[in-house]
């Protein structure tokens, strides 16, 4: 465990859009690191300037594009039907790589995690995602040990969760990791989320035939 | 009970924004009936074009003004803190008040009851909102039944939920009773999402002293 450190600077959190990525994928984590503002500074980024599409309807304005990103300490990558386009998208995985290697933390929420391993970056790491959509992503990455039954998996600087409202558990996991237990709680009592706290808490990867 | 209609025409969601609205009580919902978009349109209003930022920061790209909506089956009002301003903002309660008479369902996210009160569309009627701004909202409308312990409040055509992500749990009793039982477990076993389907279960009531 690390020890939370509340003195800590703000961190910048990026969240990666690309078109038809899922919207409670980006916004439940971003509610909670949002919730703590005095901690953590949002931004959006994607390929190019604009809005970027989600899967569905919606649009989300961007503020910075993969060409010219501000430094991130913290990555969020979505999932979503975009990333089957995405993960032979050149630009989306080299900025991954980049901006990755320079994060304290690099995480995923659903099949953003096949863009991850499409990246190269979960190599040699445990990792989770989806579980209606696990044959497709666990082909992105050969040499990952996949767990199919976790709400989230935390492999040190990179954190993968599964399908959609995962992210939101996982993301107060990340506060808790980074700021206590009591500052996570508080976050999901403002939110009034009946959070899970354990990371192996899973009735979809059975529901899926995955275990 | 209203019997499921799964024959139904498809219905158009329009999701009501103004500066400062909370991110995850418009993008849970949506998330849920974006599951669905063989049954469901979903539609961005504000009060001027462009884009309408969150209170967490990103910005939402709007689809129709105040001026010139389309006609909307059911109309989704989130909270946030930017509802303090918006409860004197004579374009948005007008707007409320017009859209919600040719409308079949009109819901409301933590405090955007604030806003339904204020528009005068929770008079005689029951409601419930976010329990940390208790105070504030149920001073929005006088001629209004407030349940402080509620996930949700069904009364009828006006339908009201707590704070922040129970917005998720009313989209999914909404999907029950327009589509059916199996339709909405579905989409929350998608969203991977344990879904709480007693309108009265809220821990948060307690939590705030309310009860």
């Amino acid at each position: 465990m690390t020890t939370p450190d509340t003195q800590s600077p703000r961190r910048r959190v990026g969240f990666v859009l690309f078109p038809g990525f899922e919207v409670l994928d980006v916004y439940g984590p971003l509610e909670v690191f949002g919730m703590l503002s005095e901690h953590f500074e949002i931004v959006m980024l994607a390929e190019r300037p604009g809005s970027v599409v989600s899967f569905q309807g919606p649009s989300t304005v961007v503020d910075h594009t993969f060409a010219d990103p501000p430094h991130l300490d913290v990555i969020l990558v979505p999932g979503g039907r975009g990333t089957r386009a995405e993960v032979t998208n050149q630009a989306i995985l080299d900025f991954l790589r980049t901006a990755s290697e320079a994060a304290e933390l690099t995480t995923s929420v659903c099949t953003g995690a096949g863009l991850l391993a499409a990246a190269g970056l979960l190599d040699g790491r445990r990792a989770t995602s989806n579980k209606r959509a696990w044959q497709w992503v666990t082909t992105q990455g050969s040499d990952v040990t996949w767990i199919p039954q976790a709400r989230w998996v935390d492999d040190g600087n990179v954190i993968t969760s599964g399908g959609v409202s995962a992210g939101i558990d996982m993301a107060l996991a990340i506060v808790e990791r980074l700021l206590g237990q009591e500052t996570a709680q508080r976050v999901a009592d403002a939110c009034e989320y009946d959070r899970h706290t354990d990371a192996g808490w899973d009735p979809f990867a059975a529901k899926n035939g995955l275990v």
